[in-house]
C-alpha cells in the first residue's frame, strides 16, 4: 500500500483528494493536515466522508510528511514551494495541487502570484501534470505540478489542432465557464448563494493567472507563434468548466473528427463524442473525463471545440490522483472509475 | 454473475439502476426496455454512461425477462402487475420500484391508484422492501415490493419511536420536502427548471399517495392507533428527500439519542448524527444512505426527527439493490459503496 | 416629501430598502449610512441601482439623521437601541428592521440576543410593526420593531385560527423553510452557493430567536395557552419563506376558508387563495404580498396552513415602508405595488 | 388610453408583457389571447398577476384585435404573418415578437423556418425594432419585428464599434450564454429542472437561426463583409443573456471606452459600464436595460465586449413596450422603470 499525505485538506480540492482517496484500492492515507482545523475529525467538516474515513486533521509535521510515499499539496499559492525541496530530499514524490510549479519562468511567475518563488531551481525539474501529453515524463518525476482547471480543459480541447499545426495559433480564443467551486470553500460575499446563483458573469476579463499557464502548454505542442484570448466565466453551478475554443483553421478539407479521435483513442480519460455532439459538464461531474466535441459551423474556417471537464476531478484531485498512479506505477485509472451520478 | 433484466429504463430510477449495476461485482445487466426507445444506445440517451455500459434498449420480450435471475421494473404503475405472474412462475425474482405491490388492501390500492389490480392475490405474499424492518422475508421472498421515497425517509425516522412506544401514534406529523428528480423525467411544464428554481411549494396536501403506504408501515411498527397528517413539498434541487417528523412523546426522560443509536447500529445504511446533528441531503446524495438526528426542542414533549436520503437511492434505485442482495444471499452493500460528491 | 435616513445599509435588508424607496413618490433618501464603505456610491456596491440612485454612504451622523422624519435601522442587532433614544427625542420616527425591540420582556430579550438592553424602558413603547394586528397602534406609534421574517409569515398564517379560538393553541407546529437571503449578506461558509445550492437541512432546531417572537405575537391573539414547535430549514433559493403550519381543530364543521378570506377582505397585502391552493414563493418574489391557502387534509382534525412571503419585502423592507407609509399617514401601499417577476 | 390585445398569451413573453402592460399607465389591455386556455383566468394561470389583472383568456377574434390600437403577437412562429395583413388593413399597430419579420429576405426566411412565408411583401415594410438602431423608423411604422433575445445583445455590444469601423468585421465571434427561460413555456425534458440546473452546455453550434438575424442587422452598420462565428449555451438560470464578443481591432489607439459611452450616452436603456467592469445579468433582471462594458485584454489586438440583459424583457416584451411607446407617440420608458430585484 502505498502511503499518501495531503497538506492542507479542508479545501474543496482537499475534500475530493480525500473522497477519491478513501476509496483507492492501493492507498492508506496516513496524514491530512489543516493548522486551524487540527485534532477536528474530517467527517464532522465533511459529513459525506462519515462510515468511509476515520481520520482527524492534524497540523503540518515535515517528519511525518517524510515518511509517506507522496504528498499533495492542496495549499493555497505559496505553501507547497516551502516544503517541497525538504520532502524532495527525504524521497517522497510530491504532487502540488497549486500553482507554485506550474510556470517555467520564475520571473513570469512572480508577476502573476505576486511573490518572489522560494525554490526556482525547482521549476525547471517538476513536471506538468498532464499526462496525455506528459505522460511519460510523469512516470519519472519527483515533482509534478498538476495542471489548473481551466488550463486542463482548454489544453486538451487544442491538442489535436496544434499538435498537427492545423490552425493560426496566434489567433486562438478560450470562452471559459466554470462552477463555483473553482472559486474555493472560503468565505466571500461574491460567491454567497445570493449573489452568484440566478447570475451569469466574466471575471478577470483583464488578465487571469491561468492564461500564461496555458499559453506556455500550447507553446510545447506547435512551433508557430500562440497568441490566446482568454476569458473566464462565473457560473451558477456548483461543479463543471466547459470551454468554448474558437480557431481559424489554415487549411480545410481535414477531418477534424478523426483527428480527434484518432489522437485521444488510448486516452481513457478522454471522450470524444461523434459528430455533432454537445457536451454537458453534468455527464463528467464527479468523475475524471474529458468530453469532447469538434464543430465546424457551416463548413467555414473556424473550427469550434467544447471541451468539459469537473474542475475539481479532472481539473484538480482526479488529476492528481491520475498522477500518483502514473508516478507509483499502477493502473492509471486506479480509484477513478465512478460514473457521473445523473441526474 | 446474477443475470438482471430492467423493464422500463428511461426514466431517473432507471438510470439510477443502471448506473449502480453496472459497477456491481456479480451483477450483469442482460436486458433493458423500453418500447419508446428500442434500439437506441442506453449510453446516447444518459450520456454519463458512455464508455461504462453497452448496451441498447429493446422492447420488452417476456422470453428474455424469464432467462434472467431477477428483474426489476422502473415502470409507471400498473405495469409490472401485468407482467409479474408470469415471471414469478419461471421463478425468476421480481423487484417492483414501482407501486403495484406496495399497499395490502386491494380496494385502497385502487382508490389511490384509480385502477383494478391485475392480480390481487400477490399483494399478501409481496414483501415490503425496507430491509431495516423486514430483512429476513426479503431473504425469502420471490416479490419484492420496493417502498416509496417519501415512505423509506418518514419510516426509518420514525421506526424507534413506534417501535418502543415512546410516542403517542395517533397525532404524527411528517413535513417532507422532495428534489424534483421526485416527479420523474416526463416532460411537464411544472418541473421546468424556469418554473421549480427559485421557488418552494407544497403539493398534494389534501392527499397524496404515499400517506397509506407510510401508514400501513407504521402501523406494523406499533400496536396503538396510528395517525398521520403527511404533506409533501417540492423544493428547488435535483435530489434529496428531507423528512421533518413531529410527534408527541408520551412518556418523559428516556434517553432518545441512545434508542435511535441502538437500534441502528448493525445497520450499515443507517447513521444516526450525534446529538445536536442537523443532517443535510447532499450528504448522503447518490448514496443508500439514511442521515437522521434526533432532537427534543428546549426540552418540551414533541420529539422532532430529521431524516435525509437521497429519493432516488436509498429512495428507490439503490434500496433496490440493497434488496437484490439481500434476496441473492450477496453481500448486502454490494455495489452500494460510493461516497457522496460533495460540495 | 417625508426626508427618510438609512442606517445600515450595505446588507440585503438595506439594498432592498433602497430599491423600493428609490420608487416610492413621497420619499427622498437623505442618507445611508455604512461605517466600513463610506464615501462609496451605493450603485457601485448595488449594480441594480445603477441610474437609478445618485448616493454615497456615508458616516453615522446622528445630527443628520435626526432632520430626518423618518430613520430605517437594517443594522446587526444591539445597534439600533443605542441611538433610538437620541433620535425620538429630536421627534424622529424610527423603524428597526432589526430586533432590538421586538420582544417585551428585556430579561428574554438578553436571553436569545446575547446582551443586555441599552434602553429596556422603549420595549413597552415600542409598537409591534405588523399591520394586519395593529395598524392603529402602528398609525400612532414614534417607535415601531418590523416583525422578523418568520414571524410574519407564521402570525399572518395562524392568526384567524386563534382570534377565533378553532385550534388548541398549545399544540401548534409551524414548519419554515427560507430562502438563503434571510441569513444576511456576511461572507461566510455555510452560505456560500457550494454549500447551499443542491442541497436542504433543518437548523437551529434545539431553539432559534424567532420562536419567542412567534410566541408572544401569538399570545395577543388568543387567550388560551399557547405552545409552539418551531423548525426552520435552509432553502436553496434566494429569496421566499414558505411556513407550513399544523394545528388541532377544537371544533368541527367551521367553514375555514370563510373565516379566512373575511378576516384578510380588507388587507391588500393578504391574498387568500382558493380552496385547495397551494401558494408559491416565487409569486410574492419582490413583493409585499402574503398568500396563505387553508386545508384539512382529508377531513381530519388538523388545520394546514400554508404561508408565504418574500423574507426581505413583507419579511422586512417592504413591511417597514408598509409601517413608514401608515405612520405618515400616507396610502398604505405607497411604493408598494410591484408585481412579482415570473418566472 | 391605448387598446392593446395579445395574441397568445401563455407563454414566458406572454406573461411578461401582461406585467410590464399591467402596469403601464396609459394602456388598458383589452384581449389576451389563447385557443387552449380560452375563458380560464390568467391570473389562475400566472398567480402573479393576482390582485392586478382581471382578464380571461379569449379564443383570438379578429373583429376584437382590429378594435385594438395595438396588437401583440407573442406566438409561436409563422403565426403572426397569417393575421397580420388583416389588421394592417384595419389600421392596427402590430409587433411581432416571434421571428415572422425579422429577416429581410424570404428565401432565408423559409431556410431557417422551415415554411413558406406568408405575406412576404410585408418583409420590407417591417422595421426591426432596435430602438437604438431604428428609432426614426420605429416611430413611423405600422408593423414592427422585434428583436430576438440574443440579436439584441450581440447588436448593441457591437454597434459602437461596427459603425466605426474600429474592428475586421469580418472576424466576429459571439459567445453567448442563455437562462433557460429563452426556450420557452413548453414541456420538455430537456429543459426540465433535473436535466438543465447543475448543468451547462453548448447548443445548436451548427446553425441556430438568430446567426442570420444578427448578421443582417449588423451588415446595416458596416460597409465592410460582415462574418460572424455564433454559439449559443444554455446556462442554469431562469432569465438572462450574457454575450461575449470578441473582434479584432483594425487601428490601435483609440478610446474605445469613451466611443462607447458616447454612442450611448442618450440611450436611458444602455448603461455602458465604467472601465474594467464586468456587468452581471442579474444585475437587469426584470428589467429594460442592457449593461454593457469593453475590454482590450492586456492591450491586445482583441476587443472583448461584454454585454447583457434580460432575455424576456429588453430580449422580448420590453423592448416591445419600448417599441409601442415609440410608435404611439409615448414617453419611450412609460411603464419600463422597474429596479431589478437583488439578490
Amino acid at each position: 500500500m502505498i502511503k499518501a499525505g495531503i497538506v492542507g485538506g479542508t479545501g474543496y480540492t482537499g475534500v475530493e483528494l480525500l473522497r477519491l482517496l478513501a476509496r483507492h484500492p492501493e492507498v492508506d492515507i496516513v496524514a491530512i493536515t489543516s493548522r486551524s482545523e487540527q485534532g477536528k475529525s474530517v467527517a464532522a467538516m465533511f459529513p459525506n466522508l462519515r462510515g468511509h474515513l476515520k481520520l482527524n486533521f492534524t497540523a503540518p509535521d515535515i517528519q511525518q510528511l517524510k515518511s509517506c510515499d507522496v504528498v499533495f499539496f492542496a495549499t493555497p499559492n505559496g505553501t507547497a514551494m516551502k516544503m517541497v525541496p525538504e520532502l524532495l530530499a527525504a524521497d517522497v514524490k510530491v504532487i502540488d495541487l497549486a500553482a507554485d510549479f506550474r510556470l517555467k519562468d520564475k520571473h513570469e511567475w512572480s508577476k502573476w502570484y505576486g511573490m518572489e518563488h522560494a525554490c526556482p531551481e525547482l521549476l525547471e525539474e517538476a513536471v506538468y501534470g498532464l499526462p496525455e501529453m506528459n505522460r511519460a515524463a510523469i512516470a519519472e518525476a519527483r515533482l509534478v505540478a498538476n495542471p489548473g482547471c481551466y488550463p486542463t480543459a482548454v489544453q486538451l480541447g487544442l491538442l489535436p489542432l496544434l499538435e498537427n499545426n492545423l490552425v493560426d495559433a496566434s489567433h486562438l480564443i478560450a470562452d471559459a465557464k466554470s462552477g463555483v467551486s473553482g472559486a474555493g470553500r472560503s468565505a466571500a460575499v461574491g460567491t454567497l448563494l445570493c449573489e452568484s446563483s440566478e447570475n451569469f458573469k466574466a471575471y478577470a476579463v483583464p488578465g487571469h493567472r491561468h492564461q500564461p499557464e496555458i499559453v506556455q502548454g500550447l507553446k510545447n505542442m506547435t512551433e508557430t507563434p500562440v497568441g490566446l484570448t482568454f476569458v473566464p466565466h462565473l457560473t451558477p453551478m456548483i461543479r463543471g468548466i466547459h470551454a468554448t475554443l474558437y480557431a481559424p483553421l489554415t487549411e480545410t478539407g481535414r477531418d477534424l473528427q478523426m483527428i480527434y479521435t484518432q489522437r485521444y483513442a488510448q486516452e481513457q480519460f478522454v471522450d470524444v463524442l461523434p459528430e455533432g455532439g454537445h457536451p454537458e459538464t453534468r455527464s463528467v461531474r464527479g468523475t475524471n473525463t474529458v468530453r469532447i466535441a469538434v464543430h465546424q459551423p457551416q463548413g467555414g474556417n473556424i473550427v469550434v471545440i467544447l471541451s468539459v471537464i469537473d474542475n475539481l476531478v479532472k481539473g484538480a484531485a482526479g488529476q492528481a490522483l491520475q498522477n500518483m498512479n502514473i508516478m507509483c506505477g499502477l493502473d492509471e485509472s486506479a480509484g477513478l472509475g465512478d460514473i457521473a451520478v445523473m441526474p
